[in-house]
């Protein structure tokens, strides 16, 4: 697929460096430095304050929004950037908790992030209303989807094994009963087809330094449907969610539509590298992309089992099932890691035993992922993770 | 005074332009592209995941948080870097309230700023327990702090009028009657000596773009008191502010002292350009930068009431009970400020009526309070302000 050729030469890979972790970091678009550099000299350099209007900058939130809501299925107008993942699951979580105050029963899954389910705890303690966070087994949350749900709470995609919920018939169930819906798009948006209009989803959020490769600490997204987004009551009410940030009224009055999710001063320079990575998605469709993701990850797959019978299959073997991601298990999987990124190949490791390879066909091929493996296999063979430096390092990827 | 001849070959400084606006957004220091382009190449670039670890990614922000920290008074190991003013508003505020169970009121002033009272105002809504904000003239602070005064948020600095608290006294007759307090330093830090372990403090907050030149969009920070730190329970609970973010836990359980305070994945790009502007306090004292902002400043205010006398000082006369910057009212302030810009002279307009002028000794000198102060007459005497150009465009400075 020749679209693939392409948008590999638009991304920075190191030499030596099999990259399968574009799910934790994506790489350097080749044209981020270029962009980030004439917002510095040619915006905030020469605009100075102006540059919030005269360069855009106020408007980017909701500009750049609409592009990430382009790969998401969602309504333009109702996606803004700003803030971080953990930021944007509070807002989500308190407007939607919000609108459900018969209700106390947060729905979670063990599946979601931590970082989510802390959010989650850090609200119900400030609300203090016996709200309560319940989370069961991934395969379990529809059968617990009941009148007692105020909220169904949920990462689309496992961000261990890859598993995926089927958005569409989980929201369904949870509107069914009335429960409002939260998905976190982290290891979906610019990883699988999502259809969050179609799904008649009420909150999203995500991040853009994943799949879309924005950089550390790229700014995050909430997703508000359009039956919510002119009544919901924002908790974090921040100034430039105010219906007119600059009159500096005493009293706080959300602004219109999705406008009013913003809280502080956008991170400009890290929003100018993300427009850089998502110019990337003009050239690709995101069904081009997860048809392609999907041959990768069935030979990552085949490869890997084929060759290195010590390691176990933790990803769903059925494609339509798993996330851009694949994920295997064995007890000494960190030192495993480790091992092989020594010899270049870069996943990385989830506790406590899960070796991870995100799969990104944006910058990888089949000869990235037969290498992949064959280090792999060398790493297995050779029990190569038995050297005491593999064992010992600071866990931070 | 030589080292600010120095200091000020360290900035970009447009041709043309006399920037009086440090207040609002701080000019581009020279360094600052470089850094970010070593960053973006060499840091994200070659290490991708790994520059969490080799590159120091996840220390960044209690270490540029240390730098902040001395320009403050802050004990080392008590400020953090990240997020926005607003969140980190919220977040000092939602652990000074839960210290407080038994009280009430939040004690503020009409010269905060909006955003911080809303901050306020969505929390206190959400906390539902019958906390109010009240708020006070300046002045009156004082007079209205007794035992029901859960606690006393203030911005040292009055963005509009340059006002200054005596932040000494204030924190003293605080404690007397147990109030917790949380100074917002957004115009204070890199603007005035700041002394928050002498006045006991026992929160405080602000931004970096501003007086420390930072960029559109750089990170805020928080100050806890040593007293406190180990105790404050985040509403904020973030996964890096956990003790062992990359242990996974499916229950929170708050870092070890500052680091509690930190939320979700810092703006490692924006933090590069925060260090590069930090450099710049290496070669110079903030008690040099205090002096010199005075002489300046008070230079400003002779030739400007010297020569335009329609225009009215709204910042205090006393040097002592004023920050760095310098206001004047007038009726069509927001034409008058349109018509200086015009002319190359950057200062900004704040409702209703304030034409506000930032006292940025880094790289404004003698010679561009004259320069500034000569057009600022050009206008009135010529009543350039009738323009209908300069009366129509939106408020976004």
């Amino acid at each position: 697929m020749d679209i693939f050729k392409a948008t590999r030469t638009m991304f920075h890979l190191p030499d030596g460096v099999t990259y399968l972790d574009g799910n934790s970091l994506g790489p350097l678009p080749v044209s981020a430095p270029e962009r980030v550099a004439t917002l510095l000299h040619e915006q905030w350099g020469e605009m100075l304050i102006t540059g919030w209007n005269k360069a855009g900058w106020m408007d980017q939130p909701t500009h750049v929004g609409d592009r990430v809501a382009k790969l998401i299925g969602a309504e333009p107008g109702h996606v803004v950037m700003g803030d971080t993942l953990s930021i944007k699951v509070y807002q989500a979580l308190a407007a939607a908790l919000d609108m459900q105050l018969n209700r106390k029963i947060i729905l979670s899954d063990s599946g979601n992030f931590p970082s989510d389910l802390y959010m989650a705890e850090g609200l119900i303690r400030s609300l203090d209303r016996g709200l309560a966070l319940k989370t069961v087994r991934p395969e379990e949350v529809a059968d617990h989807l009941d009148d007692s749900v105020a909220v169904m709470m949920l990462t689309q995609v496992d961000y261990r094994t890859g598993r995926m919920h089927d958005m569409e018939a989980l929201s369904a169930k949870a509107q069914s009963v009335g429960a409002i819906t939260i998905w976190d798009l982290a290891h979906s948006a610019g990883a699988v087809p999502v259809d969050l209009a179609g799904c008649k989803a009420d909150f999203a959020v995500g991040c853009s330094y994943k799949y879309l490769n924005s950089g550390p600490g790229g700014p995050a997204f909430i997703y508000v449907a359009p039956k919510h987004v002119d009544h919901v009551r924002p908790a974090l009410s921040g100034w430039l969610g105010h219906e007119a940030p600059f009159a500096f009224d005493p009293d706080y009055r959300p602004g219109a539509g999705i406008e009013r999710m913003r809280v502080g001063t956008p991170s400009v320079i890290q929003m100018a590298a993300l427009e850089a990575a998502l110019d990337i998605w003009d050239h690709v469709s995101m069904d081009q992309v997860r048809a392609r993701a999907i041959e990768l990850s069935e030979l990552f797959i085949e490869e890997v089992e084929t060759r290195c019978p010590d390691l176990t299959l933790v990803s769903p073997r059925d494609p339509s099932d798993r996330g851009s991601q694949v994920s295997f298990s064995h007890a000494d999987g960190y030192a495993i890691v480790q091992a092989l990124i020594a010899k270049g190949v870069i996943g990385d490791f989830r506790a406590p035993d899960i070796l991870r390879f995100g799969i990104t066909p944006l910058y990888i091929n089949d000869s990235d992922i037969r290498h992949a493996a064959d280090m792999l296999h060398q790493v297995m063979e050779g029990r190569l993770w038995n050297n005491p430096a593999y064992q010992t390092h600071a866990r931070v990827t």
